[in-house]
């Protein structure tokens, strides 16, 4: 991409030449001089001054390809990046482009999301150009069965990117909540479209919090919320965020494809809260006891009075204290 | 819906006058008039003499609700019907329909299909006005594991409307083509719309050849295809057969709901045409042995040299004759 080889040519804010980023982009001095532009319309500050050239005097704050590009270490995922200044839902529009036949990692990312959505029907809060909103397509050539740890490798994912970005070592709600003491700062909607025994494509969706205050969410929102910015007092980069999540999600999704969810149990009970805990499991019939961590397809073991029993759906509320 | 209750005023081709229609819906004897006019247009042959009132000479071959309704039994399935002369797949408009919240059991008809659409992206030949395209919109409370049996549930509850219908017994290849002697009579596409843990809705997809000819499939088909009528050389009632249809698949649906596919297991093996042949199931690892019927989950048993073998995905080929 021409703009991730012209900023490269600009970083470091020293002056560079018309001629020399011509040379190094392997294209003419007018086509540097209109993508300059361009990356001026996109809130790049470039200055330029005659007989010196060019010098990069500051980034946008934004979730552009050309801002997560340069991070990115992953080779697949977001080797396609689609970005909207706001969309319904960047799972809705991961879903159409899968239908279309992007490939595996192809990601989307967007600045706010007019009908953001979590697990269950829910909606989720999605301001404006603070937090990221994520979704990534996969392919796995498994039946729908083997699908549902997905969500749990997502969220180690999120989990060893907050702490790669930030030093924080967060928690992991089963299935798929990331929380910050006891407050969610990431929520995941993994959906798919499947025929009876073939899973046609996954959409990953990821909602982060990591610019947001407590303000820029809803009131009912403030005391359940936090954010990577609430929890550092520190603003985060979010094109480095985005760079490095989708790293560990390849990173995550490989070890999956190649060994099941077994291969990242460790990792996932490293940052899983329940255990200990007095949990139960909503609906009916749901049991409730001491949760004992999960078993080898992700499923959430609860020690009742009549045995341990394995939870494999449903919403967990925490009763009690830590037991240990 | 008036329609089926003006037929129904009309049935077994006897003169009934306009007021005792009109007593009979519970309309004005103008709405009659319109009624009239309106099934008129649908391809419906209603004699009118005045002073004694009109009767039906004969319905259009069409697979319109009111023609389907009178014959139905189910009280979920098909309690609402979409009906369209053409569509580019009935799989879809279903998809379409269940994600605006339509109810468990509706069911798209269509007359033919432009893009009709088989198992692993394959297409579906979908002649006009001869055999009947059905989606029914599910909506099970399971997780997408579960959802693996209901393509063999549907495969029983068509070969047992075959059976009802031409008294023809037909054969189930695992895990859901419906065969006439050797050639394929029915085709299943089963799709869903899932999160990792929760299903939103299930799209069952049937395809039955019905009244086509050799002649109206393309000529690549005529020997792999056959129909009701090819088989018994006699024109099947299309409605009456989609009424029947429909109340089989709400019938072990119900069954596969209560007590998993172990409950429709044995029916299914009934049906089953491949225990005892030898096969071959494709892709890079697939085993090869002698069909030996399916397990409580639908699985295929394959008897192979290094043990018995469950199949979960797959397309199985046939390799040899009978062994018994």
């Amino acid at each position: 991409m021409i703009e991730t080889a012209l900023l490269e040519a600009l970083k470091g804010g020293e002056w560079c030449s018309g001629v020399e980023i011509a040379r190094r982009t392997g294209v003419s001095r007018t086509a540097v001089w209109k993508k300059i532009e361009a990356l001026r319309l996109q809130g790049y500050a470039i200055e330029a001054v005659a007989g010196r050239g060019y010098r990069l005097l500051g980034g946008p704050d934004r979730l552009l390809p050309s801002e997560i590009a340069p991070h990115l270490r992953a080779r697949r995922f977001g080797a396609e990046i689609v970005h909207r200044a706001t969309v319904d839902s960047t799972n809705l529009l991961a879903a159409e482009l899968a239908r279309d036949g992007a490939m595996e990692g192809t990601a989307v990312v967007a600045e706010a999301q007019s009908a953001g959505r979590g697990r269950l029907g829910r909606t989720w809060a999605s301001p404006s150009n603070l937090n990221l909103y994520l979704s990534v397509i996969l392919r796995p050539a498994v039946g729908p069965m083997a699908v549902t740890p997905l969500s749990l490798v997502a969220a180690v994912a999120v989990a060893e990117a907050i702490l790669a970005t930030t030093g924080l070592r967060s928690g992991i709600k089963w299935p798929n909540d990331v929380l910050l003491g006891e407050r969610k700062v990431a929520g995941i909607l993994t959906e798919m479209d499947a025929e009876a025994d073939r899973v046609r494509h996954v959409i990953l969706g990821i909602g982060v919090n990591l610019n947001a205050t407590s303000r820029d969410f809803p009131t009912e929102l403030r005391r359940k919320a936090s954010s990577l910015r609430i929890a550092t007092r520190r603003r985060v980069d979010r094109a480095r965020f985005a760079a490095t999540l989708l790293d560990e999600l390849e990173r995550h999704y490989d070890r999956f494809v190649q060994g099941g969810f077994r291969a990242l149990r460790d990792v996932y009970e490293a940052y899983h809260c329940l255990p200990g805990r007095h949990v139960r499991v909503e609906g009916r019939r749901g049991p409730r006891g001491t949760a004992r961590g999960v078993d080898d397809a992700g499923a959430l073991l609860v020690e009742t009075p009549d045995g341990v029993v394995a939870v494999t759906a449903g919403e967990v509320s925490l009763h009690g204290n830590y037991r240990g």
